[in-house]
């Protein structure tokens, strides 16, 4: 029996041409995937031989819990599968890895990571603003605003540290953090939402921290959303003053267009 | 004439295969390339109708001032050549992409931007270790340590929000830099070096930040290089609590090899 493994694979914001290479090559050779509610479904089109599982966290339906994706991942492993673990945006940031490549290695499983593109660098795209514009910041800081114990992050210490803030799950308290900000930072601090970023149902907001909560309540954005704080926000593209759904959905990809077949040539070549 | 464009364009930390699917295809639409010292020069490779032209700002040689680069892409552009600017890691994190995309819509030139792998991804994934562990922190910070007007990041601020750092550039003062965050952090807290993160010379060394600049200086690290600092790096797979160069030059990577192939099917399909 071959010896098995699991490749925690990042699959990017959702267009399948932001895969990388090494991505839709890995998925070529997969035997079981595992796929996370965050990642695109289409993903396992790329995947020909494998069994695919859907292991996601969100949704109207029961969650699948950790420890059981754990188990099934060293299980599948043990059997000598290559099983690839596809996480949304890149794997190492908000997807948990930590714990999984912890108890792959207590098993014993060989484990191996595949990057990607996480989904602020998408909506900073989509924006057409750079993250760190060096008139505005020295930096930007990727943080989550839905805690596993429930605490909030230090709201004024990311404040105060200047850098650009691109904001996970923080559509549900929206107005909470925003207040918090706002003990720290100036209304007129721009600020935009990008939900589905990187997606075809991409929509994107450009205003100002002290109109953030109000504007995307209004504008009916839900989850999942990324929320940028900050004055590199200000350089965004099509900055809308008046808190409007600026830009509206994404323009269609015209580079999607084509994208499975790029990827059959990639797997042909790869086999 | 054809409309000229530009596309500010990631390279992503240097392994040809963690580019994008995108990035592939944009790079055989090229008519010129202009590449950043950072990037893997092989990428030429991937666009073979292209004219390269270099336009480093580092390493021996006299650097590229930033205007003319500017100028030199606006001028390209009008005269009707998809122009692709390539940059290593992510184009919108420490790259200048603000001031280009602003100097392009000032000049009428369309751009689009093609995301990619910042290397701290890359560095994470070579230490085994998510950057956003839950156990140790809300999220992570990419900061530079080098500002164009001189100053320094507010390192209180940084050590205070709790996230891991992730520190471009810090390599060449490392030991005021560590010494500053010292006055906020414990001297046991966990620290990282890699060295080239992503490509075939990566060297990567996990220690305390107490150790990290003495232990840099012994190992011989140069730059490029990605310091981490932070409780999620305590989870790095092999963690060399004396200091010493752990892991080593990463193994040769597997899956790089046929990477050109790949790209040549991806360029033909995209014909």
């Amino acid at each position: 029996m071959k010896p098995g493994k699991v490749t925690l694979l990042s699959a990017g914001p959702g267009a399948l041409d932001l895969l990388t290479l090494r991505a839709a090559r890995v998925l070529g050779e997969a035997d079981v995937l595992l796929v996370d509610d965050l990642a695109n479904p289409e993903i396992a089109t790329l995947a020909p031989q494998a069994r695919v599982i859907a292991v996601g966290k969100r949704g109207g339906c029961r969650s699948t819990p950790q420890v059981f994706i754990e188990r099934l991942m060293c299980r599948l492993a043990r059997r000598g599968a290559h099983v690839v673990r596809v996480k949304g945006g890149d794997a190492l940031m908000f997807g948990r890895a930590g714990e999984e490549m912890a108890a792959l290695r207590r098993a014993g499983v060989p484990v191996e990571i595949v990057n990607g593109v996480s989904a602020a660098f998408a909506a900073a795209a989509g924006l057409g603003m750079s993250l760190t514009h060096r008139d505005h910041c020295a930096g930007v800081t990727f943080v989550t605003a839905h805690r596993q114990d429930g605490s909030a992050p230090n709201w004024s210490a990311l404040a105060a540290t200047g850098t650009t803030l691109a904001i996970y799950m923080g559509l549900q308290r929206v107005e909470t953090l925003t207040a918090t900000l706002l003990g720290h930072l100036s209304p007129a601090t721009p600020a935009a939402a990008v939900q589905w970023a990187g997606t075809p149902q991409e929509r994107r907001m450009v205003t100002s921290l002290g109109r953030l909560a109000a504007d995307v309540r209004a504008a009916g954005f839900t989850s999942p959303a990324i929320l940028l704080v900050g004055g590199a926000v200000g350089e965004a593209a099509c900055a809308d003053r008046d808190g409007r759904d600026a830009l509206g959905a994404a323009a269609p990809d015209r580079l999607a267009s084509g994208v499975m077949a790029m990827a059959d040539s990639v797997i042909a070549q790869a086999a």
